[in-house]
């Protein structure tokens, strides 16, 4: 830290991504990411001509893929914003909708990134316990009159919410916004987008990174009324207008017309999800009831933290978080089943 | 815009980048691209391999990338910072180093975004007006106790400060951070990076999108003392870990090891801006005597507004500013010499 920076953002936790450590071959499974590479769609859509043309800026209204979207989701473009992965989207709501005196709420066992983005705004938020099971309590946001953000199905606990439950939480705060951040709905879930037809509170955000394979490519959208989306806009065109990469751009076009192919990635990812969690079971672990691309585990055998480091030490990355709500468990991303074979076969040497 | 925005953001002038029309062909001298493609090293980059692998994500370090730029400037890796673009970084540098009690002095006339990013974040500060020559007066920032924000050269008018005045400037303020944005340093310029070293408090951005020919990449990069990186780090971290592509942290590589070819497109581009200067001179104009990759320049014969208008009609998009204390002016973008010739042939038609 410099002697420059001002007083707000010293004391700032920042968010800790997965770790990428360089030295060795790892079987990644700490960052949920899909195992299926992007569609050929992409790969024809990003040719010698188009990187010849990356003198040009952007469009930063991103129309073409804006309308693409927007077709998917049987909305209108204007309906549609789009920026530099999810988490810019989650950064903008924070910074549109909450305040000082607009309160924040999410649960405490979530996103990490809600919390970093309410620190880093100053804006005041409560974090609402889960459940004993870790379930969320739909009742604590029924009313709550607070800005609400909710991941659906919630991280890193895989759980889900209902449609009917998400209804009741957007038509019971009409006054603010109820944030959706759908980045995993695509795994098993129902999206709540069409909800947003008839609620102008609701906001869902969702991502290229999880089941379009484009973790690498920077790209998040998010649906919700045109006012919403203006007020987004507003952001975007006050930080950084042009911040989608061209390429990107086409990518994200490209995945849209091969929205089939990325369907059958997420079908193969459930696929190996459950058989992951049977694998789990016979090795005497036991796991919440993922709905994503993650199962969250723990094992009376070893502590979360030590399996983590024996995994990593044998070449298979994980995720582990310190919070001692959450410290006995470890979050694994569902990768391909060769991968998760090998995580069995290294969990069979540890245990 | 919605009820939901948050009050303090309800009033904000957001920046209007260059526009994009898609009604016809544009010779497009407007947002100061650079003419020529990228290197054959960044196609070479691109590869369907690489493009396979957008699954996974970035290097939220850009370890690799940094330190290709610490070598080819001279200083270490932890002396660079890497953002979606240098608006990104300057968006990050008014967040970290300015407020209501560390105000921002920066010239009256200069990029649009400065005044934008102050009014975003709620910071005190004062423009300071240029002399009648557009010219920079160095000691209205001299021991000025403030974050100084200066583009060198200075956009639009083109016109530089030397070396020495940055550094009389740097040097009486060593409470405050000096932001040096050098976007259009390559076009003829000389780089206040070596002062880094000497001085903690200067912060250096520069961008791949003028001279490195990478406007829809989306880098930009900012050199300065371990402690001012770390700091931008910390907001990056707070926001958009992950903020730059794949592809574009290999382009950028490619791009540093194909030095000699920019170099050589920033020749051809002050060639055509010394030819162009020739040529609005025979055509009875007048213009700064710009060091950057454009020309700021006006009529006798025609107002700035009715000149901007009359091009586009032709064909022709040059950007027009309505600000009164240079809307008699153009600014227009130096392209290829086939580029400038149809806008001299426009232009006299036009008059």
């Amino acid at each position: 830290m410099s002697k420059f920076l001002i007083n707000k953002y010293q004391s700032l936790d920042v968010y800790t991504p997965g770790e990428q450590p360089k030295d060795m071959e790892y079987v990644k499974l700490n960052t949920n990411e899909s195992p299926y590479p992007p569609s050929k769609g992409v790969l024809e859509a990003i040719t010698d001509e188009e990187i010849s043309k990356l003198n040009l800026y952007p469009d930063p209204e991103c129309k073409g893929l804006r309308e693409k979207i927007a077709s998917l989701y049987n909305v209108n473009a204007e309906n549609v914003f789009l920026s530099n992965g999810s988490d810019d989207i989650l950064n903008f709501s924070f910074m549109a909708f909450c305040s000082d005196e607009c309160e924040a709420v999410f649960p405490n066992i979530s996103y990490g990134f809600y919390k970093v983005f309410g620190d880093l705004h100053r804006v005041k938020y409560t974090e609402i316990p889960l459940k004993k099971d870790f379930t969320i309590d739909v009742n604590d946001y029924i009313n709550v009159g607070k800005t609400v953000v909710i991941a659906n199905p919630n991280a890193p606990t895989g759980l889900m919410l209902t449609l009917c439950d998400i209804e009741k939480i957007v038509s019971s705060n009409p006054d603010n916004v109820v944030v959706i951040d759908e980045a995993y709905i695509d795994f098993g879930g129902t999206t709540c987008v069409p909800l947003t037809e008839k609620y102008d509170n609701l906001l869902v955000v969702q991502t290229y990174s999880k089941s379009r394979s484009m973790a690498g490519a920077r790209l998040g959208f998010a649906i919700g009324s045109k006012a919403l989306i203006e007020d987004l806009n507003r952001i975007k065109y006050s930080t950084n207008p042009y911040n989608i990469n061209r390429l990107t751009l086409l990518a994200g076009a490209a995945a849209i017309d091969d929205n089939d192919y990325y369907m059958d990635c997420c079908k193969k990812i459930i696929e190996t999800r459950e058989y992951t969690k049977k694998k789990l079971t016979e090795l005497g672990f036991t796991y919440l009831d993922s709905m994503t691309n993650f199962i969250f585990a723990k094992s009376d055998k070893i502590s979360g933290d030590d399996y983590y480091k024996k995994l990593k030490e044998n070449g298979v990355l994980v995720r582990h978080f310190s919070n001692p709500a959450i410290s006995d468990y470890v979050r694994i991303t569902v990768g391909t089943k060769e991968q998760m074979d090998k995580l069995f076969e290294v969990t069979q040497r540890i245990l």
